[in-house]
């Protein structure tokens, strides 16, 4: 297992909830700056702000798109991603288009995801994208095989697409967040690509877990008591 | 108590989980169509088909925006509004930057709904706008005079904005959806406007109990059970 400070520049400090106000995202800043965090995790109407704040700290800004239903005219998804962009995320977490993964529709996906990739990345080919994937939504299925067979399916198509990361959760499905198995799937069938975990991961042994699974990245709004050994946070 | 064929022409039939896939949206047209709901309510990505199937039906079609966090870039909110009625949406429901509404913050929040209202009737000067307000969420606090307030203020820039409902609820927020206590306070604060409420009503007697409140809208997606004196649907 890493030691915390590894563990810690693992992680997306997240907070996205509609009602957090900017006294909130700022103190998520603080602490991620105080902890060494990987990246600091708004939505998109905080990037321009949060940017200016983490400015040469070496911690970056994380903008969601298209968060958290991915069900946005793709035209409109690929802008927000480019305006997001502009005005300093240099990590792009955005949400898959569902119907596609759950039907297995490889082409339909990976045409989904290259957009979006060309839209993060025209302005700054150096943005990490991540594709957000609603693994327990795919998952939730009594068949296994077709529930492996649509996690294959997402991280080939991110894989064609250019995406650095696939990402199991938005946090706000029902259906649940990040889970071992799905993390194990993701880094087997996504092999090259970074997986990040997200979604109810509120301790140190949710992070083990998922580090042990093949997490790279951990998304999460309880990393401060993660990296002291504690427990907190919300769903996302 | 108005009649079965009132209510259903007060309905907006919702289908807004991300893993809805075409066939579920048409389902939804074809319950519309064959009961006379007042608009079908879908995320943008449908927009353009649903109003294909839609036209010269007198069923409407409604999309969201901004959906459902409403932390956007503000820009990007109008582009996505201005796109959905360019595909043939005659009604938006967006959602509110909540922090300017808990915050009672009446200037900044005339000024992003002044926006939005701007790109969706630029295009369509006859498309209706709904803002979602999250009452729910404002409400969630020990303090009535400051729910209260908050209630006022959102109902203040609506009138103020030029939009044409107030909308309690996105269905999607932790805090709960519909209340006839919300519905009340916005029917009394946005005399004018029309109130929609959504979130949660699953029933006849829901649909009663937000009508006798004062709202003539409803969203859900159990409105074929609740025409039919039944009950169904999910939250949203």
């Amino acid at each position: 297992m890493p030691q915390p400070s590894e563990v810690a520049a693992m992680i997306d400090h997240t907070v996205l909830k509609a009602e957090a106000v900017w006294a909130d995202v700022q103190r998520v800043v603080d602490e991620a700056l105080e902890h060494r965090f990987a990246s600091v995790c708004v939505n998109p109407v905080f990037a321009p702000m949060v940017s200016g704040k983490l400015a040469g700290s070496g911690v970056k800004t994380c903008a969601v798109v298209g968060f958290p239903l991915g069900a946005n005219d793709l035209t409109v998804k690929c802008s927000e991603a480019t305006v997001a962009v502009k005005s300093g995320a240099q990590e792009i977490d955005f949400v898959a288009h569902l119907p596609y993964l759950l039907g297995c529709d490889l082409d339909a996906a990976t045409a989904e995801f290259e957009a979006v990739v060309a839209a993060s990345k025209e302005t700054n080919p150096h943005v990490l994208v991540k594709v957000i994937i609603e693994s327990a939504a795919l998952m939730a299925t009594g068949d296994a095989g077709l529930a492996e067979r649509r996690i294959e399916a997402a991280c080939l198509a991110a894989k064609a697409a250019g995406c650095d990361f696939v990402k199991t959760s938005t946090g706000f499905h029902p259906a649940g967040g990040a889970t071992a198995e799905a993390v194990e799937l993701m880094a087997d069938y996504g092999e090259g690509l970074g997986v990040k975990a997200s979604g109810g991961i509120r301790t140190w042994a949710d992070a083990a877990a998922m580090i042990e699974a093949g997490a790279t990245r951990l998304g999460c709004s309880a990393g401060v008591a993660i990296v002291n050994g504690g427990a907190g946070g919300s769903a996302y």
